[in-house]
């Protein structure tokens, strides 16, 4: 029997943090022990959380005091769940890293540190091993792991076996994503009814950025994010969707490709979560379906098991010899954030990362 | 001085008819003289109207009587706008041109009769010289143009002077249209609220269709729709926007082709409509824009003059060497229907098939 | 033990369907065993439902055919849930009554009915009595048992005590009420985005004209509906929310009254399915929230356990010494209509009706 | 002939201030000369102004330089218009009309200084006057007139012609309001996305209290604003519309009143901007209206000429002998802050007070 690991999660009033807590407080062996928030501090959490999610908030969490984000005060906590906000982000998860705490980020702070790995667990297990490179070159005892954007995820996932296993040439991607993505307050409410946000040139930039990362982990050694071989393009935008990120692909190929042999490809794709049988690894990271009208964001982004892990992808449809549509869709908050950090916490756990 | 042609608004209580009541309403001369409707006939226009756009209804139409859609009822018509469904529309408008009116169609069943104009009175002009063939071989008195489908028109308005003017290969377009297009009931809202509707295989490839014909007639002769040698695709959307359809274009070359250079002829593209200084012809069919999060629906649908004539471009970007990445917005029920009917009438008007 | 009964779920891919079909999944008694719908008889359900709630289709159903609607393929079913449309069900709901079959109607048709109770089983069920009557007067084996319209139920729920221990004088209500209220297809998006959609006189009427039936019996004998002591208005609206009616209430004394009084009174408010502890009813039939931002739609209408069985109330004030302002949120199509069905059902079977 | 007026517009990219630059560049004695700004000093106004509202940016303001709110740079302004935010507008306003400035103030600070009108130019101009006092107690040249909350003047419009024919009691108000209310960024998208957002004890409180004030006015002399004898209160809430101010009165009354009356007083009500045909005054201040189904907010907050400068009022029905249903619906941003404004400095100019 596994030894219970006791989580702290920081942020834990935020989008991201209330997933956080509600898939914790449902773990078989991470309990939810520190709730570190910033303006609620001493306040019950259940009184004060914004619950956007599925549900009410779980008795495991609900009476439990909002503490201040203090190492100090954490002395018998085993792991940092850390989806704090760009720039509050950094140093913080370094102070817990270099105390001897895992770091698990879902912020972009660290994500382009050579020694930090990017993980999908699914995708790119291998490079965990930057820990031991990471831990050695700063002195810590803790270290760092960042999951990827979820924007980035929403693509990287599904491509991941279609890169590894076709000659992929590029992909043209155009995403229409949600709000919960933005954090609260996020995206002002006029900026959204009756339009379309733009997010513009650098978040277009940052999701191929990360895709070309992962795409180059998947066949190669680590520490060669460079890939010049792809070409690969990001259109991004908001709409007044709640959860989930919905992102249409182009992909080119070098060689003439069969839509046919893609779809397989995606249905038969595991990883070394699905082999370990983690428990928060979904029994197909890629659910694939074949209505013409799916997938679609209210009825599809709490696929797979537990709820929001896997990715749905559809509208698959060759456009020429070398060219194929494909749609996927992501929870963003889930599989794109908490369910992402859980499931690499198992993953290094496993790995003997986590003890 | 120009004699007042007197028109007739089949369907004109619909989403499109109100489109041409407002804009014939100010227009130097048609005027809006006869009110065709289905369900309230015999009731003042301005008390049963879903007034689903700009302003408050024109005086010039807000007391006329809705009248039955019976050509012996239309003696002093000159000409008729047809926006009526699809599969209603075809046989009336079949009748109405037999007796001799000119018909401005912006329904799908005559698109593809090979002696009827797709019209965009921009791209294609020429192609109104089937008219001729048309009465001849049908023996009729009067004819039938249509207009195409606005989200074909507005991925074609900007794709027509690229492809004149550059080795275009393709276009991968992804768009993201509004309620409007669908009409009125139209889409449920349990199906938008909150979610993403993608329209499906068949409305996919119509829009190709038409898109690949006009393309067609850009460069060649008339009557020759197939053409193999460019890749179009297109994966089409509605979500909760109101009026305009956006749309994200990924063009790519079979050379290398600089972005700037793009810009430069979307920039100066004007058709006939420009040179003729045809009333409902905006200075510039396609307006271009620079900030990284333009154009958005709510505040660059209603562009141009007319307003929600001209087509927004934005976001355009170099890709690779030989891909470049587009957005455009076209006012759907405007330019990509009741706009663009009434300056197709201007067009025949000039040029002789209207007197 | 409880022996085991099957129940049929008519419409059961509408969006009460769905609510009956998921929460008797999880049920200890009443289990799902017939499927009856329309349009996708002999499909899979889990393949053709629109499952516009929580989760996924769960697997007691996921693999179920859908059937028809007819009595002579449901021999081994033990009790009926109709939520089938105005009109349709009205037959079909005597066709199964008469066969001998109890049935559960969340339809309007026969709830008017002076031997046909209109039932909230915290509020009135004393009123179930009138089914001796019915199965008498009509020489039926079963029977028919109605549960009132959503919005009359959010209403009538808290007015109840009120109505109990208070000299109430009257109650102007203003509705705020979601789109799954008027099921599917339903409310055309065109109506409701950027937008409020009133109901008018019609379903202003209805309402009030349940509530006084139901408040008539809380305190009376059974059978005497008309109420003229008691002033009700309300103005019911919808706006693009998917569930929970939001309700505003006005309510007057006959003598000066407390509105800390109040508030206890529906704090304490129990009903016999508490003191009877039936599986689907909630600890507190009304929850009481102090913040003055709440109840909020999004967050609040999943209240209770099973969730959405609990009306919350908030924004409890005093307005003047007879006037006492009231907010109440009603999940529409649990605690409105399938869960208050189930909740009958439980009492009925708990009072002998069902066996 | 009258001479023209130059205004300046602080927070000329606002909300408000859009709506006057709108307005004024259409008026025929007051023309935007200034537009006062913060973070876009320097910058032209077209191109970086959120045009949230019809049309496009006029070209009388599109290539003028946005500039900062400083008395020392306007020296050939004639009047100012301040929607300025709470709390800023205060000190601001104060110099200016120390300064010699008539200052039209959309702020609430100071709607309750006893010297300063709070105007709605149909309901009570002779609060004018006390600008003669304001002027001499402070010792200032210019003076401040306030505009009343968007919301409060939707109530305080109707009520006050039935407050001064009717022996009116009190109303009990339900606002169902729109996002422009709350400015920009105002409301973040994921309180408004399938949500009700109630505002609050405090925004509640200010409405009745100004609405209160306004009343007391009609019927009595000025500068004595608590009033007793009526009964008000207002429960609020903003949904995701972008403009247009819903609300819900149920009206009681001291004695018997009949509907019908109370629409002929609604529908015959002028006042002195009607008398002075003002050009911002529309011809009919209240539009009644008598489908069940209207006022609706998309297709009704344009009413009137001025476009949004008539409220509408609809569903008039009798409750009881003494109490009266009624909706009404005002353009917060047109009516109730930047058309009211400019109808205020019209009255003003008549009445002598600015030159």
């Amino acid at each position: 029997m596994k030894r219970i690991l006791k989580a702290a999660i920081l942020g834990a009033t935020g989008l991201v943090g209330i997933e956080y807590a509600r898939m914790l407080s449902e773990h078989p062996y991470i309990k939810p022990a520190y709730l570190a928030g910033k303006n609620s501090v001493g306040r019950p959490y259940g009184e004060i959380v914004r619950w956007q999610t599925v549900g009410q908030v779980p008795k495991e969490v609900r009476d439990m005091e909002v503490k201040p984000t203090d190492p100090k005060l954490m002395d018998d906590v085993d792991i940092i769940f850390s989806p704090l906000p760009q720039g509050a982000a950094g140093p913080v998860e370094e102070q817990f890293a270099k105390l001897g705490f895992p770091v698990i980020s879902n912020s972009p702070d660290h994500r382009f540190d050579p020694d930090v790995p990017l993980l999908i667990p699914e995708v790119n297990p291998h490079t965990v091993s930057l820990i031991d490179e990471q831990k050695k070159r700063r002195d810590w005892k803790g270290f760092i792991v960042t999951t990827p954007l979820c924007t980035a995820q929403g693509a990287a996932i599904p491509l991941s076996p279609i890169y590894m296993n076709f000659k992929m040439n590029g992909a043209y991607i155009t995403t229409i994503q949600s709000l919960s993505g933005a954090g609260y307050p996020g995206i002002p409410s006029l900026d959204i009814v009756d339009n379309i946000l733009p997010l513009g040139d650098a978040y277009d930039a940052k999701t191929i950025k990360e895709v070309t990362r992962i795409l180059g982990e998947v066949k190669r050694n680590i520490g060669e994010p460079s890939m010049q071989e792809v070409s690969l393009a990001a259109t991004t935008h908001r709409i007044a969707t709640i959860h989930g990120h919905y992102e249409v692909s182009y992909v080119t190929f070098k060689e003439d490709t069969e839509v046919s042999k893609v779809r397989e490809v995606l249905d038969n794709f595991r990883g070394e979560p699905q082999d370990l049988k983690l428990p928060t690894a979904p029994e197909k990271p890629i659910i694939t379906m074949n209505e013409d009208n799916r997938p679609q964001v209210y009825f599809d982004r709490w696929a797979g098991n537990p709820p929001g892990m896997s990715i749905v992808v559809g509208r698959l449809k060759q456009i020429n010899n070398r060219t194929i549509r494909m749609v996927s869709l992501i929870h963003n908050t889930i599989r794109g954030a908490a369910g992402g950090g859980i499931l690499s916490a198992e993953l290094l756990k496993e790995k003997g990362y986590i003890e």
